[in-house]
């Protein structure tokens, strides 16, 4: 078993993605749950270029992180000593023990953006890298471009390397910085230079621009590479930079490398949703390993195989990233999806065949009436309760009134009043609200409260509306979607009518009865 | 330059993805679209499992697509005839002229899913393929779970390739089904199967649970398949099929191969947005080639780069995708934005660099409060003239009243009144409507057309609502986007409000004054 070092730099190129803007706590944070998670090393940032990083830094050396800390910066201006280059000074400053620095190594580059001779970004890069080694820094260097580079001038490209390596970089990381390379090109391109410089520890660098830098970045180490740099989720400039969370697992499971800690693989599915979280995205179900729809099985056969092998449909165990396994219901179910959600739902099908088959059948109307019960575990778990058994309801509608009014002011005001049965009494309730849903909502609240006070502390946290059958413009089918939670568990229930108003109150009342069935055992 | 064919199963496999859920309507508005791009296949759905499947292959019949049509389906099952097998006569009923079956190729799935014999499996795959092939269908053969089958019984899975290509099919399609290998894997195993059936066409169709399912398409067309299934945007089960918006353009630009109309890659971006909108998907910004940060760059010295020469930090040109480059935190792109969206609308801006200034403003402060403007050229039109013309509105509006009611029958009654002010006059009209939105545009309807008779022909096509900042619940604002056509032209509508009775007003006024502007001219 080979040992790869992990470089993340969500704190670096990671932020800067698009809608991307870390504070300093938030780094601060990030570098804490990258250090527990056991990451080699973690670049924080580009002191000298931005003052937030110079405060993270002076913040992070007090963490007393196992990881090493990196600081990012470029090497020397043309024309200017290393030893008096201002980003290079602000490395020094920064107190880091480890310094990434990056240089151009395709000579289009050198010529149209540095605007430079070749000679003098070749002595740029020695002089810096070898400024750094003169203060006992670790010096990462990274060879911006390297992959383009090569294809445009192989002798260029590798003259940069031996310029970084020979000035005494510990490790060259080979920048693939467009994100456009596919993995054949980054195997060749990776497998002739590791052979031109056999005592050089080499990294990768791969962006997402092709889509492939999962890819390129193992095709890397499968080449030689030793190190990968790259995000939490992916995030960075553009379509973002490598995902560590689906690299680690690959090398680790799949292949016969270490990268972190074997106990640490199974915090992976945590460490990506808190990043998401810090950094204000929300999680995107269908990224691999980690996301809510990893290991989520819709088809009916899939589902029925998965449970009698479950590597018949999993790649690996779910657990063993710190993920698990979803099964969901909708009209392409086959009666395993409806047991095993039955099952984790604690519904108590009787399993004889006829019940499970009565709850598909009724599924099926449903969905083509526009329903769908993806999400929407609550109204899943009332419409079987209510279709099973002698289920007895906590309150019944007799009617409902929305009014909504603009006036010659501009101002606007939504009424609602309800009219319920509840434990054999008449409740008639009036509310006013944000909207008309928001009223009716206040209303039942209103009218429950007395006979139920549990249905106090749950809130509503999503609200989507959706036409069904949208040829039919404004008097076609809606479908409203509710997300509540209480103090400890969130659960979605959902309504479908020509009428947004009655459809959103099959969902604030499935939303509420639920609870109450919930809270009730 | 080799031709590629591109199969398309957004449809069938794409539909299996999580919070997915296709209407028959959908189904065919993305058929024409694929058929429109000019994929060679549209897989359509199983008919035989799925009623709603069937509904679409009637209906398809009808189009004239260019695209072949295809029917998915599995092997005849255990211990029947292929000619009595239900889920084949669908396929043979449905009218497609190319269908393609999957079979098992990985033994273990064959004792643990099917429950049978290595020697029946094999069986049930020739004599299904040979049933299609007697009925003169086009054959296309999946080999399920081939690359896991491969590695653990190397022999098993090749005689499932040599049973369905004995028998006749036409394609054999190498299925990376349960998305976890990686493109090392992919290459080799895919050589050593091209090798040992050198007269045999080989498709590639992978999955996504490593990240890798685009680079594992390309690897197996670079070791000689001639055939890529996938989705658009990469929907489909668990962490989705491969993205054959990154596989396409892959390909055709990068590699000397040919999968579409070179024309058509151009209409690759809008392909991408239009299945997402018609999915109800969040289209991912960063999603390769078609995202809207693919080429999307943050100040500083990338952006003065990319001015210099575009090579420098974009892999391809951003219009060869029909995509377009976004430079993020700076007034100039803010500019060029406008400037092209105005030029694109015929809005007529002065160009003297006040009047675009102007409009940014505005845009930046309606984007704040949650307006998007995207998909809202009618919204964008109206708001522009307005802050830049003496601009003569057609109506105004002094106060509406919507009411719902759901009586003791269970009858819901919604009624609209509308007073506004046309031409000088008061008109004030009531209607009644199949929700309140709908009662409401019937009421503005009413009120116009005696006005504005050109009205007539305008139909509301689509309706959305999408809260804005999730947080406040039900009390949070709403985003109402509105379509509307009328015989020559269809244009979106938006409006914004925490009562989504309001922001529907907004989009339905926009709708129709957007119409009375451009019949005006």
């Amino acid at each position: 078993m080979k040992n790869i070092q992990i470089f993340d730099t969500t704190l670096r190129d990671g932020s800067q993605g698009a809608g991307i803007s870390f504070s300093v706590e938030d780094k601060i944070k990030i570098a804490k749950a990258l250090d527990a998670f056991g990451v080699s090393y973690i670049e924080g940032g580009w002191p000298g270029a931005n003052p937030k990083d110079e405060q993270f830094f002076a913040l992070a050396k007090r963490l007393r992180l196992s990881s090493k800390l990196v600081a990012f910066s470029s090497t020397r201006r043309k024309g200017v000593k290393a030893a008096d280059d201002s980003n290079l000074r602000a490395v020094i400053k920064s107190g880091v023990k480890t310094a990434c620095i990056f240089g151009k190594s395709w000579d289009m580059h050198v010529k149209y953006a540095l605007k430079t001779t070749s000679e003098e970004n070749l002595k740029m890069i020695s002089d810096s890298v070898a400024f750094l080694k003169s203060k006992k820094l670790e010096v990462i260097f990274d060879a911006e471009h390297f992959f383009d580079g090569y294809k445009n001038n192989k002798n260029y490209a590798l003259a940069s390397v031996k310029a970084a390596s020979d000035a005494g970089a510990d490790i060259v990381c080979l920048c693939e910085t467009n994100g456009g390379m596919l993995p054949s090109d980054i195997s060749k391109i990776t497998a002739q230079t590791v052979e031109a410089f056999p005592k050089v520890k080499f990294a990768i660098h791969a962006h997402n621009d092709s889509g492939c830098a999962v890819a390129n970045s193992i095709s890397a180490v499968e080449e030689g590479c030793v190190m990968v740099q790259g995000t939490i989720n992916g995030i960075g400039e553009r379509c973002g930079n490598a995902n560590l969370c689906s690299i680690i697992p690959a090398l680790q499971i799949k292949k016969d490398y270490k990268c972190v800690a074997p106990k640490a693989l199974s915090k992976l599915t945590e460490l990506s949703r808190y990043v998401d979280e810090i950094a204000n995205l929300i999680p995107d179900d269908t990224k691999p390993y980690v996301g809510r729809n990893a290991f989520a099985h819709k088809a009916g056969i899939h589902v029925s195989a998965i449970e009698k092998n479950s590597q018949t449909y999993e790649h690996i165990k779910p657990e063993s990233v710190g993920n698990e396994r979803r099964i969901i219901v909708s009209d392409m179910s086959g009666k395993s999806n409806v047991v095993s959600k039955a099952g984790e739902l604690a519904l108590g099908l009787k399993g004889d065949g006829e019940d499970v088959k009565q709850v598909i059948k009724i599924i099926k109307e449903k969905e083509n009436a526009g329903y769908q019960y993806e999400d929407a575990d609550g109204s899943f778990f009332l419409l079987t309760k209510k279709a099973l058994e002698s289920f007895k309801p906590f309150f019944s509608l007799k009617s409902y009134r929305v009014a909504v009014e603009k006036d010659e002011t501009g101002a606007i005001v939504s009424e609602a009043t309800v009219k319920l049965n509840i434990k054999g009494k008449e409740e008639h309730t009036v509310a006013e609200g944000d909207g008309p849903v928001n009223a009716l909502d206040n209303c039942l609240r209103k009218a429950l409260i007395k006979y139920y006070p549990q249905i106090k502390n749950v809130f509503l946290t999503d609200f989507k509306v959706r036409v069904v059958d949208s040829k039919a413009n404004t008097a076609a089918r809606v479908r409203v979607f509710i997300e509540s939670s209480d103090a400890s568990k969130s659960w979605g229930t959902i309504g479908v009518n020509e009428n947004i108003i009655d459809a959103s109150w099959q969902a604030l009342s499935d939303a509420v009865e639920y609870k109450l069935i919930k809270s009730k055992k």
